[in-house]
């Protein structure tokens, strides 16, 4: 990228997102790119690099544009971003690297492609439009608020083993009614996927500190979505919970 | 940060702290910034994120300002680069983002904090002073120098599982009288939080080549310290031995 | 290197060379730096820092100059980036920091030698000549080509766990004749270093996507050579082969 414009600031967000997860790197730049100054995006999780997935480029509400698969990675921080403006699929072979390989389009369609949007090339010039409507969105993942039971999953783990639900506080509110911080709950997450059912008690808390050292707290996490995590501890390693798993909260 | 200080230089030293360590931070800032250019230093490991540590601004005079939590993290590094002149409260909301989460202060209060700092506002709006002496320090861990055995204690495992002691090798030669290259010495970590006792033989050396691959050697690190290493090993792994671990040295 | 040259651009290709791998930051750099700007490269594997081997500045075709240790780090590079014009031995004092330690030269001599170079000290003042003939080498890795079997071993695992072998898809139809995608072909890693046979049962393919998930592939990696992935898995540690294992390749 600094080849083909020197002047480039590149910021790397994130080079540990698993091995395939397309929901984790989708929900990486929805945590981070609404904090990023205005620019050109470039993200790769990309399980079918090679085959016949599109390369697109996606203009947002708010000026930048962000560049990948079109695999359901860009769509909801295109989303976070004001909306999608425009969308285009990546076919100018001047904007790519003289060879593409089949394996690393990061390196040959995808940063050049970027670094040529970031020297000025309008964008316009990537390639034709594609209809809003055609680009693959991720599976929705609403939580279902019942009464007196909250039931969500866990979008995200933290390298800290903190655990991130799709359901926010106003969801758990309206299941459960008003909360009090120190209020007890209880979480069930049910058998799934060959993982036997596993049940915990906790407490609704503004943070960390408010509870002894290794105990675990459910919180407002710093995007606004509930959280579970051992106060200096690794709950996802604890409870043998990992990405996607439902979880079904009342209060205890 | 290149949202509030465009043409900023970000520098990233280091994202591997292990969790809640802050002897491990404040460890890393001591090791480094004595060899950055002068500068704004964000540092944030924070167990008591969201509590009511007190966030501050340290100003040193070497020129820098050192920007994060009042738990000890930043005072050994403003000793290492002339000492502190003057410490203030990070409290002016003007500096901060309009909303502040309770689990990430790096983002919604240190850095943008850094940031306006980085773009030229002076260090006295960022709060007011706090006295010197309020501000949190780590205990010491002086190394106890007696007759022909030297008493110290690991304040650093390097990734490669060289463990660093706070003593010197001044220290050593109070203790053991002059060494020579080849000096064999005797280390024993005693027992200590369920660890039963060790004991290493190895050798004073100049460096990792003076030995035979796997084999042990105690050397002045690049930073002044003892340190025990294996030659293409990883002796903290090799003894079971980690961070706080007490040490004694004697000849063999 | 800010200290002494503050405009320069710093770009981190690579800390997550394995220990010591010469071989693994060879490939890494043979990897990398045909795809960078011309610059100032410095790279440090160096299992004998403090022993008597050469630090060494080259000066390839390109443009470029490598700065690191005389073990074989940068001439693979050197040949990708148009081969050897110059070597010199870094002896230039004042182009270093004023205290060189035994264990620390990426930061002590490495970097503030590549620091003013950067900023536009001539090359020659680095230090004497070093014939071209004199540095060290890697031991070569040429695949044979047999008769219906090609021989050749891995010289690089990528995070994936895919492996990268020496020979490539020219080799591999000198031993075998002309390859449609689709073969079927017999992989036999022979005992080695305490290791047993494995056998693995694979097909040529043009990519990933190609194959099941879970299933192996043969195919022409991004930089041109043979490489075996398990799609969406960790051939690797499926297989337990690791770096320099040999392999034998058949039709199937």
């Amino acid at each position: 990228m600094f080849g083909i414009c020197p002047d480039a600031n590149i910021i790397d967000i994130n080079h540990q997102v698993p091995r395939y997860s397309i929901r984790e790197g989708a929900g990486s730049l929805v945590f981070a790119l609404p904090y990023m100054p205005v620019g050109i995006h470039v993200a790769v999780v990309d399980p079918g690099v090679g085959t016949d997935r599109l390369p697109v480029g996606i203009k947002v509400a708010r000026g930048d544009v962000l560049i990948g698969p079109d695999n359901g990675l860009l769509v909801g921080a295109a989303d976070a971003l004001g909306g999608i403006v425009e969308a285009r699929a990546l076919e100018n072979r001047d904007l790519m690297l003289p060879v593409i390989s089949n394996s690393f389009h990061g390196r040959d369609l995808f940063s050049p492609m970027a670094a040529h949007l970031a020297s000025g090339v309008p964008f316009e010039k990537v390639g034709p439009v594609v209809p809003t409507g055609d680009l693959v969105r991720l599976t929705d993942i609403t939580p279902t608020v019942g009464d007196g039971v909250l039931d969500t999953s866990v979008v995200h783990v933290l390298i800290y083993g903190n655990l991130t639900f799709a359901g926010t506080p106003g969801d758990l509110e309206a299941a459960l009614g008003p909360l009090e911080f120190g209020q007890r709950l209880s979480l069930e997450f049910p058998a799934q996927n060959g993982s036997a059912k596993v049940k915990e008690r906790t407490v609704w808390q503004r943070t960390f500190g408010t509870v002894p050292v290794g105990a675990s707290l459910l919180y407002s996490d710093s995007e606004g979505h509930l959280a579970l995590a051992d106060n200096q501890g690794d709950a996802a390693k604890r409870l043998g919970v990992s990405l996607d798993r439902a979880v079904r909260i009342r209060r205890a």
